[in-house]
């Protein structure tokens, strides 16, 4: 299953950690598997066992494993997807990317929620409804609810029964939220209103309001981007 | 601009990695841009150039920049862009990725062809038109055209002005082209007349007739895809 690698134009420890991530794969682990120790994979791929560490930080700084320490390497939750994949960090105009942030998400979401309605159970309103319900506390609270918010939008995504939907969408919306702090209570009470409706037309599979109720709710964040004069670097 | 790291709970070489990536944006170093040498770097930062050579790995692994023998570490091309964001790599059900993926794009593509059709300028059409022209070369000789297909789309996005959208099509779409090798000649013909359409749609600056052509020329791709019935792994 693991071939010797020495004759690729790569460096040996990129070489090495792609047939890492090919035994993860290959071998079928799942979140939490337990790699082959150090010198069982070096032994193996007949490489030094530095070689074999080297590759493992690789895989380590592109979150496909991770190391405990005593313990060994174990494969991380979501393997190989990385928290700004798209270089959000990088970009200079954070306000132009707020914009077409939201853009995106006007064109993808409500498409979401429509799925989401066709194709949630019941089992998944009850969980989408519990989620709504702790944004709506945190708001009325006058608390922080962006992480909630998130779980949210991820969970319409989830229940799209789309598997990449649920990886896309809090990427997008992270980028997004980094620069709103909704503070404003007429904007949280807003925000319940709106996720109230989209699980409603969920629970009743009404695709078409589900889809009308996401634009709703995504055009109160539209109106607080374009009210930001000066966005925090 | 450079603080000192070292009262962190995160691994010093991350800690360090994370503040480069600082320097490359307060600095607003571009592509190409060399970054200061690893004996400058380790005095700023107060660490070891043996830490600051860990760091730069750490970001070469994220494309966040990249290492010239003999001549200095430079800033990438799209820095902090990964190659596998969504970790599709490590998807076991292939066909179901491939399925989900044409979903997204059927979704977002549309929308974008008719941003695109509203916001590209003539300069843009003839840019996208001479991609079209050289997509119906390859298709017409029966070559591979993968790569220039891909290209073609990524311009699409790039006319639609949004700066996210050309990052995120070729990851949706080199997801699903991977399991994919188009060598029908009747589908490489449709490929040219739904292409053109397209791109004469955008030159009109018709919304909707751009936003049909790219909903024709996906489902093209779907019958495709439905079509296997053994994915290579």
């Amino acid at each position: 299953m693991l071939e010797s690698v020495k004759n690729n134009k790569k460096l040996l420890p990129e070489q090495v950690s792609e047939q890492i991530a090919n035994l993860i794969t290959d071998r079928a682990l799942h979140a939490g598997d337990k790699l082959p120790n150090e010198f069982e994979m070096a032994e193996q791929l007949g490489v030094g066992r530095g070689t074999i560490r080297e590759a493992v930080k690789i895989l380590v700084s592109r979150n496909v494993v991770e190391i405990k320490r005593g313990r060994g390497t174990f494969v991380c939750l979501h393997p190989g997807v990385v928290d700004d994949p798209f270089g959000f960090a990088f970009v200079k105009d954070k306000k132009k990317l707020a914009m077409d942030l939201y853009e995106i998400r006007m064109i993808i979401e409500p498409e979401i929620a429509a799925l989401a309605a066709e194709r949630a159970t019941e089992e998944d309103v009850e969980e989408l409804q519990k989620t709504a319900d702790e944004v709506a506390v945190l708001c009325r609270q006058g608390k922080q609810h962006m992480e909630k918010d998130i779980e949210f939008h991820e969970k319409v995504a989830k229940y799209s029964k789309n598997s990449v939907m649920p990886k896309l969408i809090p990427v997008i919306q992270a980028g997004v939220s980094v620069f709103i702090h909704i503070t404003d209570l007429s904007l949280a009470l807003d925000t319940i209103r709106t996720h109230q409706m989209i699980v409603d037309a969920i629970r009743v599979h009404d695709s078409q309001k589900a889809r009308e109720a996401m634009v709703e709710h995504l055009r109160n964040n539209k109106e607080k981007i374009e009210e930001m004069k000066e966005l925090p670097q």
